[in-house]
């Protein structure tokens, strides 16, 4: 509960603590996004959505109803291998048990991977430090049947040095508006990036990009930028002037969403 | 055309030539099985299947019929990545002309990756010397969504080396026919394996195997004793046992086609 001479409204706003004779659980969810709408169940967005697959499951198997939170609001047809999320329960079980029944219960899109208790006051998505995600562009003549829903197909042939060396442009706190809109309206577009890389894997370009939170399709604009640069369309500096600008129509494009994977959140 | 001196028949039923005016393709194929009923259109069977859709995309392109002969006849749900077929057209243009087209209306769950003219006596089926097929375990204790179409999970502890070693029974010309039906009625069931392995990469077991042909289900059946292996149930000496017996009953199980994949046709 929070204490009552602090200010009740922020508090409960940022995080509110699990309500008495409740717990909260950390929940590390896996998922291909290829079937759903998105993470976040949304008044405003019709479909299926994992935030709302995940919710049904834990009150078909606790039998009470349950507002699940989590780190990343992942898109359309993005998929997460490291997802976190938390929620209260008063399941009076070991959390083992309530994971085993979870995941019979789920369709096989989405897994639990992990269920620990945390503190009553931990917050999936305000206490995350950072957020990891990878994008796959596979990068061979042909297409691959097999990998059509996790990597985005770009057939030409691309320069990963000059990729790489516009990896950099990215590093450090901007204002990354030319790259995506705030997930809240008016919030701002300043975010921290701490880790940009394009290594070839086989037939593959894998982009990791890390920051502290990202703007709504910044992840796969900035995959845009990078496949430009590897087919010689954009120099690293043009992306610099386009960082710069914060311009949205300094880019015209985006990445498809299947070459994402939300991999980690760091708490 | 055959030589008329030669007897037509036994010709004709076990590779027919390219007719005057056509000649003969080779197509190299990818697919994901998931959503087919398997490779190969049957009379008895409804669905889609692989050689429909690509005797389809054919006919399309090409404006004539088209009869597709693969190498592997593949289950549903079974993967390839190295599928391979024959075909005769009168297509006038270069080759590669028609494998854009033909990637153009195929659905994105097949891929023509390579197209090329043979010899007009070259038969997809009849002259492959070997077909080799990858199945994929998962193996820990939690699944993974992403993964869900292309693997066999199977939560418990594996004895890999258990397994390699109940590789080697297999190894050799042996009549199989406790490991599967043949394709046609009362045809035998002797086939020779030329390599088996299986290997760990990560959280997978890899089990590769490689044999002039397959009985219906065996590299299936063959997983799944292996699996069986690796988890205590069944010694390397008791797969030998059933290998000797000839008799399906001998096993009682069997590896879903998720996990599989045709990678190669040897000629």
């Amino acid at each position: 509960m929070p204490d009552t001479d602090m200010p009740v409204q922020p508090l409960v706003e940022r995080a509110p603590v699990a309500p008495p004779g409740f717990y909260r659980v950390r929940l590390d969810v896996e998922y291909d996004g290829t079937d759903f709408v998105g993470w976040q169940t949304q008044a405003s967005r019709h479909g299926r959505t994992v935030q709302h697959t995940l919710e049904a499951a834990v009150e078909r198997v606790t039998g009470s109803g349950v507002r699940i939170v989590g780190a990343g609001r992942t898109d359309a047809g993005v998929h997460a291998t490291g997802q976190v999320a938390h929620f209260d329960t008063q399941w009076p079980h070991p959390l083992e048990v309530l994971q085993r029944a979870l995941n019979a219960v789920l369709p096989p899109d989405v897994g639990v991977v992990g269920l620990t208790e945390t503190q009553p006051v931990f917050h999936a998505r305000y206490d995350a430090l950072e957020r990891e995600y990878v994008y796959t562009v596979l990068n061979r003549p042909l297409r691959a049947p097999l990998r059509a829903r996790i990597a985005w197909h770009v057939p030409g042939s691309l320069d990963v040095e000059a990729m790489q060396a516009a990896c950099a442009v990215f590093l450090g706190r901007y204002d990354f508006r030319a790259f995506g809109r705030p997930m809240r309206e008016r919030g701002s577009t300043v975010r921290t990036v701490t880790a940009v890389t394009a290594l070839t894997h086989a037939d593959e370009v894998m982009i990791t990009v890390r920051a502290d939170a990202f703007l709504r399709h910044m992840v796969r604009r900035m995959t845009f930028a990078l496949v430009e640069v590897g087919r010689g369309r954009l120099s690293p500096s043009d992306v610099a002037s386009i960082v710069a600008s914060a311009d949205p129509s300094q880019l015209r494009g985006i990445a498809p969403p299947q070459g994402l994977c939300l991999v980690r959140v760091i708490y």
